[in-house]
């Protein structure tokens, strides 16, 4: 796999940082229970072959190794520099290390940006020191970083992780040590385990497409709490997701807290849908919980991945085979159903009253030999993708021997999934270690492994749903839309009237209801003559957001006369209800047929950019919440995927007999707002609603466009 | 708590089958491995103080006990008799224990209904002898019986659980063997444990009943496959419900497979809606899997319910701090606001650098002591209904002498819920066992441990909920309705016309657009003319079930004229999409003002019976599926929140200026049609698709009614 690096130096700079000659450990201690202890006995235990360099101002000798008082008094060369010194000591060593020409820095070092503003600064002047000697920097604040592949642990870990083909970035080093001893009790092994720290520089972008580089690591794993670059990491992602799969936890859901909206758009995205949709359009895969994402990592390293989504379950238990069948069922996988070789084989070898179909049900007497029947039976048939087996401990239960032949089974056929589920207590204990240590993930509930198989199953359909593709270009007249952000501007406003907005969406090709802005009932009446009766009139007023909810807006107006009683009915309406609207006029808009109500609408996420919504429009959008999101730039796949996700995409296919809508034109609409969005960072939220879609071939038209502009 | 049984006679028969003074193990063995070797000694093992008789017909000495050759051999009396010799020797034996005055049957034999008709032939006669007797029969095909309160294990499962206050029934055996190895681990003490096997007799009502009244029960779970009888169910478990929480795991939702329906109701009814609803409707809480139930066992056995629904979270990590966080605020809990003392207190005893407020973050140097200051500040604060203790292997932490201190504050605050999650492997596996045996419920990943305390809350918001009410009766003519089924039987038809159907709706003081059949063009005109323009026409024919999709619908008919090409071109428009349909003429309707467009509708579940459903209506009902369930007879509380449950509800209540819908009106609309069908068991499945909900004070009306009705 080739691509182009985002930033090729910093990736030459990781691969001296998972792959070190030499390092030295800066603040390293003979006294057993310090971090700079912990990190020189972890390189000594992990096996690593370089040369490692204590320093500690009092020299002597750290765990057999020689200690220097400082970086310059190593002779050789240093590839990397482990920092656990306070903090208040760091900002001078790094200007040493750069000195000595050191190219990677591990800062362990707490009390930077966590701590406040103080900190925040150093930890700007860390990398502002760093980069002026070319040398990256990991953390600060961080456990460490692990490659078991070279073999090298420098970090303050308690152990070092099997070797294994997981790599997993993690903004919690506390959450790395909980993972790292679950992982030595399950056998689960690791390619990378980095801790990202405070992220002063190399973020999980740089790690992520490391990873991607590595031959080593076969699956990505993440937790993080935000993404310092949205974009640049969508990027990487998109480039490796078609070839590994990255699976990601980011919490801080709640504590995000909601963002301020004025439009449909922005009140309708939580505040973290923009992380969701993110994931989604670049092939990242978003895990639930920890044990998700703990789970996902032990059968991606025994696991190859599935040929498709359909299970055999294997018991010796009816009851819990019911509850594993509901589980495959409801999880988007498929109960696998068996050749006839398959199911005549079983039945030679099992009682009469097991039942040889799926579940296959070995009976509450099943031995070891039944097992190994059973699971051999199903991992050999090509209408099984992966096999799951169950073991409850009855009165003849042979737990461990069981465990024994699955392992051999697993031997015979090492390519398709094979997971077990061994229910119990102590009595399991033991088998369950025979299982990990044979390479098959082992779970206690039934409802954990089918999840586990269905993630398995889940990136093999975002892999191949990812496409090459670009987003279009439409031509358009972005002069036009200038003129009108710039009018507003020297207007001291930040909503558009309709009429400014309207123009901006026609200046985008976007087909919109004729509006003109009156200022009198006189000429509103000429305004009207000229579009054609009847019309709409709308209060055009930057303070009223929901027009019809105070008399703002009166439809089929349909003389000269009732638009001129519309025209003072409507600013008596606002002056009783909004007494301090400032007020521009009325816009006069031609009546557009009624369509399928829709909502097109833009608000701007801080860390990826124009959020893009579409769905049910009408004045009840929010409560019927049948919206669904993109990121802009979107393709025509994206707009494609964003429609049929709603209900409102399923019935513009047309159903009950109606003809199908316009679709083409609505994903043409939404691109077009799409380049819009992107090509005006100034447009802060954008709201249609409603746009009409009529049937196939008659287009859409956008009804009531609202914008809002940024400051300057 | 006192209420009148269901069924006083087995409830006794219970009682002396959980406190028996002897007991006589029919196929006793004195060979190890055998099921019979394994009830005798665990009724030894178990510490019975009663009168145990060994039965096997070579006598002797069975694990020092004399065994008689029958029971009749036996000079006692014989409370309760385990059967575990082969099914073809089963009935004989039935008839002796009946000879012999024993009061209960524990059949553990298997070989019954599960392996067929001849199996479930012999069951049927079990049954039969033993009530001749009036003996009451658990099993067969189980696992046994055990009162740790007695105490008294009567199972082959492999050891007696710890005693505690949870009750368990269980339709599958092997799944209990699971649950009972896990429970020893983590010391999760049970009143009752309770193998239903085949329900041949007995079923989980009767149990359910039994633990209402056992003052050792204070939580009942149940694993479920099915029910036996749906209204005794509900019954048993509304009484019981405000008392003590009931847990059910109801498995085999895949495997009903859909129904075939002909109605929009029963065709978005899933095969397991009426289970979801039957639970909800009389208390019982629904558990998503097994870890969950197993979870919620956990918890119940050790804590207290919460006072509320706010959490303080103590952890020495931010990551896992803010995980948890987002798992409390997605779970329906909040995070609770400390007092000022609380966090006076842990400012004084933290370092500066940790966070006191919720999460605590105590920092990843924290010592046990920490731990202590945080645990009893948080467990004594008043603004705090449960706390939840997170622990991450640093360098640092002191994993057991951490689980100690956290015991020691649970024996200091022992009523507010105190639950741990230490996150890691083998280090932890000695912590996790001192907090186990010190009475804290401990996990491995945070959103366990946080929905284990969500379903403890959930029960008290479920009990709280829970309201004496009886369903309405309103007055109604059900002497016209009998007329109509009657007639329309004697028509040999199972579908109703519409004008047939709204008769019936009217006759229940519904109020109906009117509607009256026309079998001619020139009757369509009297008819139209008597009701008034404009009219609606439709399609009268029971074949025809969307009549709107073929032209078999006409709307805003203004005059004669219109009404006769009608007539004749909606006979057209069947005769080319449907000649095969059988036709009546065609419904002349008055065209009722446009409101608010709403189905309620009916079908009938095997199990519970009429099950009622409300949504919004129209054409597009199956694709925007905004519908909930209720089973009848429905109470008023019933009415307001099945319509409270949908999107419908809130858009009914009035949002965006609208003025607010008769909402009374849809209610009483739906009591009536609860009454109706509750009245004829005949009418299988009805929608009334739209009705038309208008403003406060004007009512509902049915647009189109459709009813269909069983065989005789």
């Amino acid at each position: 796999m080739t691509w182009s690096c985002l930033n090729l130096d910093r990736q030459k700079g990781i691969d001296v940082l998972f792959n070190p000659k030499s390092i030295a450990v800066i603040g390293a201690s003979s006294t057993k229970g310090k971090l700079g202890n912990d990190v020189v006995r972890n390189l000594i235990d992990s096996g690593f072959e370089g040369r490692v360099y204590p320093i500690n101002p009092k020299g002597g000798e750290i765990l057999g190794l020689k200690a220097f008082r400082s970086v310059s008094e190593v002779a050789g060369e240093i590839d990397v520099a482990v920092i656990v010194i306070p903090a208040k000591y760091v900002l001078p060593v790094i200007e040493e290390c750069g000195q000595k020409g050191v190219t990677a820095l591990v800062i362990i070092t707490a009390g930077f940006k966590e701590i406040g503003h103080e900190g925040q600064e150093a930890e700007k002047k860390i990398v502002e020191i760093a980069e002026k000697y070319d040398m990256i920097v990991q953390g600060p604040n961080c456990l460490g970083i692990v490659n078991t592949f070279a073999p090298y642990n420098a970090s303050f870990a308690a152990g070092t992780p099997e070797k294994g083909s997981v790599a997993f970035a993690s903004q919690s080093g506390a959450l790395m040590t909980g993972i790292l001893d679950w992982s030595l009790m399950e056998k689960i092994g690791f390619s990378k385990f980095v801790s990202l720290g405070n992220k002063a520089q190399l973020d999980e972008t740089d790690f992520v497409e490391s990873f991607g580089r590595d031959p080593d690591s076969n699956f990505i794993l993440l937790y993080i709490e935000s993404v310092v670059d949205g974009k640049k990491f969508m990027e990487a992602c998109r480039k490796i997701a078609p070839h590994k799969p990255i699976y990601v936890v980011k919490s801080g859901v709640s504590t995000a807290g909601a963002r301020a909206a004025s439009s449909h758009t922005g009140s309708l995205a939580g505040s973290d849908t923009a992380y969701s949709v993110a994931f989604k359009q670049c092939g990242v895969i978003r895990a639930d919980s920890m044990s998700e994402l703990f789970d996902v990592a032990n059968v991606f390293d025994d696991c190859h991945l599935p040929g498709g989504n359909r299970v055999a379950i294997v018991t010796n238990a009816g009851g819990p085979g019911i509850i594993t069948t509901d589980a495959v069922e409801m999880s988007g996988l498929a109960m696998a159903k068996f050749s006839p070789s398959t199911i005549e084989t079983m039945k030679k070898g099992l009682p009469s009253a097991a039942s040889v179909y799926n579940p296959v049900d070995a009976l509450g007497t099943a031995q070891p030999q039944d097992y190994a029947l059973c699971v051999d039976a199903t991992l050999q048939d090509e209408n099984v993708d992966a096999v799951l087996v169950l073991l409850t401990p009855q009165a003849m239960t042979k737990e461990t021997e069981t465990a024994q032949v699955i392992v051999e089974s697993k031997k015979k056929y090492p390519t398709k999934p094979l997971l077990a589920v061994f229910m119990g207590g102590n009595s399991m204990t033991y088998p369950r270690i025979v299982l990990n240590e044979g390479g098959i993930p082992v779970f206690d509930f039934p409802e954990r492994a089918v999840n586990a198989i269905a993630e398995l199953y889940r990136y093999t359909v975002v892999r191949d749903s990812l496409k090459d593709e670009t987003p279009p270009k439409f031509k358009v007249d972005k002069k036009r839309v200038k003129e009108i952000i710039k009018h507003v501007r020297n207007d001291h406003r930040r909503v558009m009237l309709g009429s400014e907005a309207h123009v901006i969406a026609e200046a985008y090709g976007i087909r919109v209801a004729r509006t003109q802005l009156a200022t009198s009932a006189e000429e509103a009446q000429a305004i009207a003559a000229e579009i054609g009766f009847p019309v709409v009139m709308k209060i055009a007023s930057p303070d009223i957001v929901h027009k019809s909810d105070i008399g703002g807006l009166m439809i089929g107006l349909k003389s000269e006369e009732e638009v001129k009683n519309a025209f003072l009915q409507i600013l008596d309406n606002v002056r009783t209800h909004v007494p301090r609207a400032v007020v521009y006029g009325v816009d006069v808009q031609e009546m557009a047929m009624k369509g399928k109500e829709l909502i097109i609408g833009c608000s701007r996420d801080i860390q990826f950019g124009p959020l893009i919504m579409f769905g049910a429009g009408g004045i009840f959008v929010n409560y019927l919440k049948d919206v669904s999101f993109r990121l802009a730039p979107m393709t025509r796949s994206d707009a494609s995927d964003l429609i049929a996700e709603t209900k409102m995409g399923t019935l513009l296919q047309g159903v009950r007999g109606e003809e199908p809508s316009d679709i083409d034109a609505i994903a043409d609409t939404i691109l077009r707002i799409s380049q819009l969005v992107c090509d005006f960072k100034e447009i802060v939220e954008l709201d249609i609603n409603p746009a009409f879609a009529y049937e196939k071939g008659n287009g859409v038209i956008a009804v009531d466009v609202k914008i809002t502009i940024g400051g300057e």
